[in-house]
């Protein structure tokens, strides 16, 4: 599979493609995490997105660069969270056929999201979602749009930032959620084609860090089987276009545990009175565990979405602290 | 007791004086409600207030009305709610003293809210707190601020629908949470000042709905005793002095089920994103009750506070839907 690699002007085009459709995100402080970090942090909230997410720019992008022909067949993805549901919004939007293939075990609030939109819903065994895929489209026509194998779908996910580094100027650091890498790619885009001195960091959980040990050794790294994580957006490997762009724009990653995940989720609760999922509350725990490093900074921070179903509130970590 | 009826001028005033001191919070929309409703809602965003609730701008200004004696002798208020926090904070800010007279069972984490601002705790028996109060105020010459009872602190409370009825002209009504009446007293006072046409509301649970009876019947009526409901902020008996104000301006009071008031509150969390405490969705729930009388209007609607341990995801009406 050769993709051509996405570059800053391909950010700066989605930018304009998808302004119509998606919302330009509010970006908010915090007296007491900046207090805490003793550093000025940007938070760009995706949660407020279409969707709930920040998929929303990617799928929409993606959309919008299908020729006519290939747009009246329609787009077809696999995906249980987010990605689905963008897409479903996405295809609505232009009048599309949208088909999403989702595992049998799919919760229904998820199926009934994805429906929402007006797309149709494939079940399959999780293992075969990709022969499913196949099929559908050896009888549809329709064209796979990947949640981040997707040089259209990166350039999209890069508009966040792009948008969070015209409102706050002289960010020292940028950090965002690293699962697939479809965010985290487009984000060092935007980042280092507006600012080259600005470092931009990547926030994974420690049960799912093969994006840390990839870029560690130079080669992608598999990774582990049967992951788990409160940040369950994050249970990706990372992809391979991800990869390259994360590794030729020096971007550096910091892993975080399942308690500093929940920590931060539910302070960005309590404290900052947002719902973020806690994929996105990622970026707290790593800035946190950073320390030092973020201190005197001027920082930005990507939410990345806020849906979920808090039952995360109920593990015996939180329920102590409520 | 006679006290001074505020007016529009004094919330105007209110407005300037604690300026410095306090957020201008966002109004925000949701594409969701919206739709539910067919109507345009602008919710004023007192969740991201200081101390995470209104009172800090009721608080802050009582405390800046206090003349320099006053001022260095303190403040005292009993609370164990948000108005103990806000009055901490606001006492906080003018480097004054502060007590807070607390039950004996006050949740730890509000008990530290309030010591973390940096007044001093005093405990009591629930029914003892007017006592313990005044046995304060005795040894020390304390200023009493109470919670709505003050004209100042209506006026300070007025400021939040004052901002709302400047960014967004032309509200046909504008509707608050209601308990002891000190938000939605300021608020017809701001609303009525600036637009005389525009409709204003209570929204209070109907297991405290004294306000409901004493407006409808035009004699304050005495509340339920050990009242219960997830609006926790709102069980307090309908205040004199808010009596008066709601009377001349021609307020309405609609009341809303414990149900309504916990699909309200999972609503904003879940669809908008937002940590809004269930007396502050109550407004959410009585525009959903409201129906027909909400359709194509525009509606300003405050949500009070974010103040919340969430406990009412709890309840086996939400479990069912989460």
């Amino acid at each position: 599979m050769v993709r051509p690699v996405p570059t800053f002007h391909d950010v700066c085009a989605a930018a304009r493609r998808i302004e119509p459709f998606v919302h330009r995100t509010p970006v908010v402080r915090s007296t007491t995490i900046d207090g805490e970090l003793d550093a000025e942090v940007y938070f760009k909230c995706e949660n407020f997105q279409k969707v709930g997410a920040f998929k929303a720019r990617g799928a929409t992008h993606a959309v919008l660069m299908l020729d006519d022909t290939a747009a009246r067949r329609g787009v077809i993805t696999h995906s249980s969270g987010n990605h689905g549901a963008a897409l479903a919004f996405a295809a609505g939007r232009r009048e599309i056929p949208c088909t999403v293939v989702m595992p049998d075990d799919a919760p229904s609030v998820k199926v009934e999201a994805v429906r929402g939109y007006g797309a149709d819903v494939v079940f399959c065994k999780q293992s075969d979602r990709e022969m499913t895929c196949d099929r559908v489209i050896e009888a549809t026509g329709m064209t796979l749009i990947h949640s981040y194998e997707d040089p259209h779908v990166v350039a999209g996910q890069g508009t966040a930032a792009l948008e969070l580094m015209e409102e706050v100027e002289d960010l020292d650091l940028v950090i965002a959620p690293l699962g697939g890498g479809g965010l985290l790619s487009g984000t060092a885009l935007a980042v280092k084609g507006i600012r080259s001195d600005t470092a931009v960091y990547g926030a994974e959980p420690e049960s799912v860090d093969d994006a840390y040990r990839s870029l560690a050794c130079g080669k992608r790294q598999p990774a582990p089987r049967d992951p788990r994580s409160w940040a369950d957006g994050l249970l990706t490997r990372l992809g391979e276009l991800a990869f390259e762009v994360l590794r030729a724009n020096g971007v550096q990653v910091v892993t975080v545990s399942e308690e500093q995940i929940l920590l931060a989720t539910l302070t960005v609760l309590q404290r900052m009175k947002l719902v973020v999922e806690p994929s996105g509350a990622t970026v707290l725990a790593a800035l946190r565990r950073m320390g030092k490093a973020v201190r005197g900074k001027r920082v930005g921070a990507i939410f990345s979405g806020g849906n979920t179903d808090f039952r995360w509130l109920d593990d015996p970590v939180l329920r102590a602290l409520r």
